[in-house]
């Protein structure tokens, strides 16, 4: 909730959009109790209105998991740090971001531990023990856990010391079916981004640049936030035989012979509360799509005087018995606040739909209606709220949808020349241009624009040309951007 | 799951529970794979059949405290080692078992980082700036998270280095109503053990030996294992206004003055599953309660040629169908292994309900059923499995509980003498008798027996008479057994 008593119960100044958008980020994700600095460099709290948001998107994301096969289980986040050596890009990726137990029990260990920046060596050294043969793939695991990964620069749910996430880790008896993996759960990722947060995202491939240290290849979703700026939302890695050759993870197949396993990984994480804060917030606060959002509906009682309170608060409590269980809807009868300033307070903390009641809805049986993606109102008839209030949420989960498709789609550029390119990205958005496939000209765009390959898209079609930046021929389009 | 084929598919040998109680544990919790032992000392992994159940347990209780008011949040595992220091008894229980992070992102730290044992400091901390009014209070918040104690004896489940729990934290405007809540926490923690887990539990206070390091007083459910021993379930403490004091969090009352905050905390973790083994497991393995059992029925179909082999397995497939949708049901269709062999393994894994179907029993229109608790077998017509099967889910999760219950009042004596004491403690149980209150009688029963208070009952009837051990005077009887 976004009460706050101590600024007199006025509704909270947030910074304007468009003249300092990092700050307006932080307003709101301050302002709304999404979450609060910790007194742990680089590490946040999550407050319970984002919390709630994080678990309703836990559950959505879990149960498309477990549609396709997958099973949960918990490693511990204390890894000896001579597993991580075992994989020399892996190591090289995240030594320096380790964070080091080095006492225990009042004593020094004998061998340091790192907190889990991620998990693939210490799971594929279970591997190690629970695979022998075909009998026993695929291996289909998640694990919901904490990572700390030390940051210089951090931002609340964008790039925290520690954050929450799902890691999956899948063993497998051929790469066929690795790879197949990789991209069940890249489009599961899609999927959920789509679906459940509202936020069209493009799939596609990384560059080896900005491949997962330990992978073979990696897949990824981008989605535009409201800077135009890229956030990567979620990745998934082929990581061929690279975890097995290091934890020495080999099966007997159908023939008798020993082979290494194939493996994948895959994470989001609450990352994603700071893609849905950017990706759909506007000058008034958040706006939460309906499918994850901690309460759906907020019905704001208007009265005046003793009677109409009693009336209007009867009705507004039959409501909530009108609707589907599942609707999570609130009866905000505070006294000591105005309707107005609820009115803001909920716009700001982005419930999907307001109900205004008084004593003049009641009178023609109605109720009012504000949405919260277009700010319109509706009258709804008080008998038809059962249907009408999870037909407007529907209505306002593809809206927010269909905004930020259409603003990704009027800020995505075809460009040809690195004149343009410098040009357009000062402006932001998704730059489509071709590149040669040179690791040195894609750092090149980097240092120079501050711009990266996003993403080699999934479906990119073929139209060959000359490399945006060095004129060498190249075979089609990737999608670049400033990022996250 | 259950399988293993290394062992050339012969269901897996475990310990004989009489002879060697703690091998029977250790083999039960590895073979029908809840869990395996990690790399790092005194951690464990836990699998996907264990984690499941946990999965379950979770769901169910965080709905409890959901209804009750609760809301969930995230604070950082990571606690500045000063915080710690802050409040005197909690650092002198906490500091010897904490692991220590001294260095992040390649640099020794200024000031070390502790892996939250508990987080009452860190919690606390954050009090301080978001309470000032009593209007900011009540705060009724819980995390579901990961904790690490340094232990130097540690068993799966029961005592690990890291482990799962929830920890909820509460601030109070007045004294009764954190009491209130300590108790009404106990309650959720009482009935959670009894309707989900099948295990009676006695609810009582802890002596100042065994409170919690910086609480007023602390409450506890406490329940018998099969070998006798006492396993302590869930512990609620009122702290009064120890942590607000040591942090320093006042709010301003109706009447305008500046007052401490009074608080509670409260956890259980994944020992719980370490009870669930312990307090229903028999001869044969597991045997868990069908309300958090991650497959609550199995299918075995029995056949010999592939004519009855199509005909069973379509009938097989049918019986998920006429059941409730909530119902989690396996229909084990290996052709590998035979009947006989799956009977054991769903056995030895705990499966409440296993549905054996053959040609016999498709001709007389019915199913055998075996229910895991008592082992009964009985027939029922395939045309009422959409009633039978959930009533007889029922059946075994009530006949769990009966049985625990039985089994804890047949082992529970009350005892008046030290020699009878001394007596009984070696044949186990929980022993009903008088203590004075002193701190070193207690002290001496223990160093004496290996027994100890394990509570004090809240309902604890008037029985005064000479204590256990030194004979001066006592009001009643205390619960003293041997535990875990």
């Amino acid at each position: 909730m976004a009460t706050d008593e101590k600024q007199g119960g006025q509704p909270r100044f947030i910074a304007s959009r468009t003249e300092d958008y990092a700050q307006w980020y932080v307003d709101v994700v301050l302002k709304t109790k999404l979450a609060d600095y910790a007194p742990v460099a680089g590490c946040m709290i999550i407050r319970p209105y984002g919390y709630t948001l994080w678990e309703n998107m836990v559950r959505g994301l879990d149960g498309m998991f477990k549609e396709t096969g997958h099973e949960n289980m918990y490693f511990p986040a204390l890894i000896p740090e001579s597993f991580l050596k075992k994989e020399a890009e892996h190591v090289e990726g995240f030594a320096p971001e380790c964070a080091v137990v080095t006492h225990g029990g009042g004593k020094k260990l004998e061998e340091p531990l790192v907190f889990r920046p991620t998990s693939e060596t210490i799971i594929w050294a279970a591997y190690k023990k629970w695979i022998s043969s075909y009998r026993d793939l695929p291996l289909l695991y998640n694990q919901w856990a904490n990572v700390v990964r030390w940051e210089m620069r951090t931002r609340l749910f964008l790039r925290t010391t520690e954050f929450l996430w799902q890691e999956g880790h899948t063993a497998h008896a051929t790469a066929a079916e690795a790879q197949a993996e990789a991209l069940t759960i890249l489009d599961v990722y899609r999927r959920f981004a789509e679906e459940w947060l509202a936020l069209p995202v493009l799939c596609g491939e990384k560059t080896a640049r900005e491949r997962f240290a330990g992978a073979v290849r990696t897949y990824c979703i981008e989605a535009m936030m409201g800077d135009k700026r890229a956030l990567q939302s979620g990745t998934s890695h082929f990581l061929g035989q690279n975890f097995a050759k290091a934890f020495d993870v080999t099966f007997q197949n159908e023939n008798g012979e020993h082979e290494y396993v194939w493996g994948t990984s895959w994470g989001v994480s609450t990352r994603l509360v700071g893609a849905i804060v950017m990706g759909h917030g506007d000058d008034k606060g958040l706006a939460l799509p309906p499918r994850v959002a901690p309460t759906q509906v907020v019905v704001v009682p208007i009265y005046r005087t003793d009677d109409e309170k009693a009336r209007v608060l009867a009705a507004a409590h039959a409501i909530p018995k009108a609707l589907p269980k599942d609707v999570r809807i609130k009866i905000d009868d505070r006294d000591q606040m105005k309707p107005g300033w609820k009115f803001n307070e909920w716009e700001l903390c982005g419930v999907p739909l307001r109900v205004e009641l008084g004593p003049r809805d009641l009178q023609s049986e109605q109720v009012t209606i504000a949405r919260r993606d277009t700010g319109e109102k509706s009258a709804l008839p008080i008998a038809t709220v059962g249907e009408g209030i999870p037909r407007l949420l529907d209505a306002v989960q593809h809206g927010l949808y269909d905004r930020a498709l259409r603003f990704r789609e009027a800020n995505t550029f075809p460009i040809d020349t690195f004149e343009d390119f410098r040009r357009q990205v000062e402006e932001g958005g998704f730059l489509l241009s071709r590149w040669c496939g040179d690791d040195s000209c894609e750092a090149a765009v980097q240092e120079e624009t501050k711009a990266t390959i996003r993403c080699i898209p999934l479906d990119r079609p073929e139209d060959p040309g000359p490399c945006v930046r060095c004129g060498r021929p190249a075979t089609g389009r990737e999608v670049f951007a400033r990022a996250y």
